[in-house]
């Protein structure tokens, strides 16, 4: 289900300014002390703090070389020096912020494409809240918070279609959004519902492996099996949906999910 | 699962004082207009604005007979006037308050022995809040407002018995209790988890078969399936629980559901 490189997915709370245990970890992935990570600032309104934090985030967890990257318009995304350092990169990181700002400004550009292309042959590609939930293809671009899941619970969009099978969301328990999640799988109930904790990570293998870093859990939301009443109806009147045959997953740190066999197994056991 | 009697539980705001449906269709269970309904209001701290009420919703509901009974301690439950009301009784309701307090009152008397044994032979029994989760053998004591479901997020009792295999929360919606009721499935895996909004009533029939009526849903929480880490540990932490394949339904009116197949199904299906 997943291209040959790796995927780094962190809830929010990246731990850039703590312990950087997680950003640690993505250095690894890139290739450690020879890694040279990538980091694209677009989703953020405030890139020159992100800047900062971000060059001596990944400095000090043991990267080789950073180069910070904010494309604001589409054309910048076209930019050959802008190219030329994402085909030196080891690994690319999408910081947090706005994921339709990110997605509208480097979605279906040159960046995009060899973006997708280099993830294919191997690229390890990482991102924090609106730069995790950028990469699916079905992307959550924002919805109300509702206990109940609605229709109107969740706006969908084209993300960047690297992780295709899922939709993530982010800050997901310290934002209470198992609504929004659970109103998005309804809605394309081929799709795997991610929805990740603060300071939580999941990386993916190229075997569609998945295992859960840091201090929250993945929440698994899982309608291969549902049975749902009729969708244009919930459409029109809005009121919160009905479905039965949700499969609910909460994996915590150690656990691991196999998104082919969609099955979860606890710290220590094979899935 | 259920013995022969109907159960009727809604899940708070029963509509007392508005447009009594809910109500209306428990006196129909019990007779129609030859029932004669036994309230009884010991979960709640105010019994005599509960009385007023009750004798008023239930009289224009169409029944042909009210009695309010406030057991208030032990030795009233095992009191022969109360014991003779019950005899006499085409079907039993419980208000709301607090579920504590009614099954320590009424718990384990003659009263509460009388009752099942009455209900297995048929005589319908309803409740709303406490007293719909009262109804069941584990009983939802109480709990922490958390999101994620940890060990300390639920506190269980024992309750009136009436409904082995179900631990029923109410308000669900309203309160956001699914990390509650999470919690009380992942310890009690073998039960089913029933969460009833407010104004919406669940009529569970002899044979096990559920339906659900009025403005909100049921949410079916299903542990059969569950793959959890140790209980034992995660007592010990009291972290957020994490779990694998719990079965998630949100059924809302006309949805049906069935205690023995564990399957849902939408309006004008057969389960």
């Amino acid at each position: 289900m997943t291209a040959s490189g790796a995927l780094f997915l962190v809830g929010g709370k990246d731990g850039r300014n703590a312990d950087r245990r997680l950003l640690g970890r993505f250095v690894e992935l890139c290739g450690g002390s020879s890694a040279r990570v990538l980091v694209i600032t677009t989703a953020c309104s405030e890139p020159k703090r992100h800047r900062q934090e971000y060059a001596k985030a990944f400095s000090k967890s043991g990267a080789r070389g950073v180069s910070i990257c904010h494309p604001a318009r589409r054309h910048d995304a076209d930019d050959p020096a802008l190219l030329s350092a994402l085909d030196r990169a080891g690994g690319v990181y999408f910081t947090g912020g706005g994921q339709v700002k990110l997605v509208t400004t480097i979605g279906d550009t040159q960046f995009s494409a060899r973006l997708r292309e280099r993830h294919r042959q191997g690229l390890p590609v990482g991102g924090t809240s609106a730069g995790a939930s950028a990469l699916s293809a079905v992307m959550i671009a924002g919805g109300r918070q509702k206990r109940a899941a609605r229709w109107s619970s969740v706006e969908l969009a084209t993300g960047l279609g690297l992780l295709p099978g899922v939709i993530v969301d982010q800050h997901f328990r310290q934002r209470n959004r198992i609504g929004r999640l659970l109103a998005a799988v309804i809605r394309n109930p081929a799709m795997l519902g991610f929805g990740i904790d603060e300071a939580t990570a999941v990386e993916i293998d190229a075997a569609g492996r998945v295992a859960v870093l840091g201090a929250g859990a993945l929440t698994v939301v899982d309608g291969s099996s549902l049975v749902g009443a009729s969708l244009a109806d919930a459409a029109k009147q809005d009121a919160p949906l009905s479905f039965a045959e949700i499969r609910l997953h909460r994996l915590g740190r150690g656990w691991r999910y196999d998104l082919t066999t969609r099955q979860a197994g606890p710290p220590g056991r094979q899935v």
